[in-house]
């Protein structure tokens, strides 16, 4: 690879649609894959895939290396939407029927299951001497992800949880598995493991930014560039990062206040976002999300490579920073 | 292990029990494992981790070496056991409550998930050299056992199954398990391809004859001696192997008879048992069942290792082919 042209986020995500149209040929007449595809073609930025490969090529990677782990991510993290839209009882998914909306909910718990063989299967397609390590990373992983949305869904039912285990939750359930794409990808270029472990650390701050930012917009983004409806977890009463913090700083007179029916939305929200200044829950929030991004620019600066190898994934993280929708 | 003592199947059963109550301990103050540790200790003879062991022993293998893999198939047996209750809606699973039931149906499907990715996290604790091949022949049998459970779940909406369809069901649901697990247990001992290919052979031919022997003795067999209602199948018009020939066999006239209201459940099942014995539907179950299992003899026959080490699964065999419960 030495001075051969080095591949953008874009061309990564070329890619990566490549590979997943090949794999949507994969047992197409099989009815027990007809969700699996269906799903998979419903999109999405591909971001975890993308990360495998951006790891990959930063420490001089094979990019054909790094392929499968790519792919394998990709399904893995559609079986988990998969069964988390049962458990959700969502009904669309990027405007699209979900599976066990579309099928039924027998179908969408066994082809997530056999997503979740798959995602075995591909990744075991990756170079011999790098299986055993991608296993340990990945099955930890996964277990993670899944103890994660058992944190999400118990947090359904309590009225005490509190801002760290919440960041907890999100750790699990949404940034270790960018962590991992990361360091599968870090790997399977023969990274060593104090690499590794920034690799890690850099998927997994990124996680937690974008899980803050996201609360923070749903709130207090611009409605012209917020893509959804802004106050949409307000009105809902959705246990976000800001509103746990609000929760936490509120007095008993705040917290009446904020309990009470309103006579519509709007002024709920308004409310809600008027206590939310008072407490500076919003400037806390985008500052917490300021210093896990920080710390990902950290771990990315002590690894050791080449600027021009960095500048995909750390153009990713700054814009991360002040995204806006 | 030269002249050393051999283990028996019920040694190799006390050491799945002792590998299980370890397991047991295992995360076992994480909500997402409670549901786990439960179905686990529900209990069933732990056939399928014992016949890893067997194979192993037969092939000269180190127990130790096979001690994970027999833990992860049994792991990913109460995996599958886990989602088929939810999928076929079951309360009871050896008279305790299933777990979505005892549960609810987000936490079956979740540890479900979970108990999954323990299966190949346990898998992959064994023998290095072995991962691999371990993992490709996991990989597959899992995805058969899928499979085997969608043709099940499509067959309640079709009235054209054949017998043949039928056998490829239970072939993939039920036998090839019991296939990957004696091979499972040949790898972690060192076996060639071919010796592997015989080991798998006895388990699908076992487990076919285990099926349709079961299928049997729930229509004929000795009610004192048959554990559960002699006839329940045909009460419930389950599509058995029996019900499925007997289909295929009866005139428009006999179809019509077969159909129509019963006075009584024991006049429903003693017509369709006349109908059966008239078109030796009986006769012929037990007969394919007999060739499933003079295969499977040969196929031991056919493994090079000591006679001593193979009494076991001989017997194994040879008590399946005469069992009455």
């Amino acid at each position: 690879m030495g001075d051969s042209k080095l591949y953008t986020l874009s061309d990564f995500q070329s890619i990566i649609s490549q590979d997943l149209a090949s794999y949507a040929k994969y047992k197409n007449e099989d009815p027990l894959f007809h969700p699996i595809h269906y799903l998979l073609q419903i999109g999405g930025k591909r971001m975890r895939p993308a990360l495998v490969l951006l790891a990959n090529q930063m420490l001089n990677g094979q990019i054909d290396d790094a392929r499968s782990a790519a792919l394998a991510v990709e399904v893995f993290h559609n079986f988990t939407l998969m069964h988390d839209d049962i458990m959700d009882q969502a009904p669309l998914r990027r405007s699209q029927e979900t599976v066990h909306q579309k099928w039924n909910t027998n179908t969408a718990i066994l082809s997530g299951d056999a997503m979740m063989i798959e995602a075995y299967r591909i990744l075991c397609e990756s170079p011999n001497q790098y299986i055993q390590v991608l296993l340990q990373v990945f099955n930890e992983v996964a277990l993670g992800v899944c103890k994660g949305q058992e944190l999400d869904m118990s947090f359904e039912t309590r009225h005490d949880v509190n801002h760290d285990e919440y960041v907890e939750m999100i750790r699990l359930k949404t940034a270790i598995l960018l962590g991992g794409a990361l360091q599968l990808g870090g790997i399977v270029a023969g990274a060593n493991k104090e690499t590794q472990g920034h690799l890690y650390k850099i998927g997994e701050e990124l996680g937690l930014a974008f899980q803050l930012r996201d609360d923070y917009l749903d709130a207090f983004g611009d409605p012209e560039k917020f893509g959804k409806l802004v106050g949409g977890d307000i009105i809902s009463d959705k246990k976000t990062y800001l509103r746990i913090l609000l929760n936490e700083r509120m007095t008993d007179e705040e917290k009446k206040l904020a309990a009470s029916p309103f006579s519509n939305d709007a002024e709920k929200v308004e409310t809600i976002k008027s206590l939310m200044i008072k407490h500076q829950v919003d400037l806390e929030s985008i500052h917490i999300a300021q210093t896990y991004i920080d710390s990902a620019l950290q771990h990315l600066h002590s690894i050791t490579a080449t600027e021009d190898r960095k500048v995909e994934l750390q153009n990713i993280i700054l814009e991360l920073a002040k995204r806006e929708s």
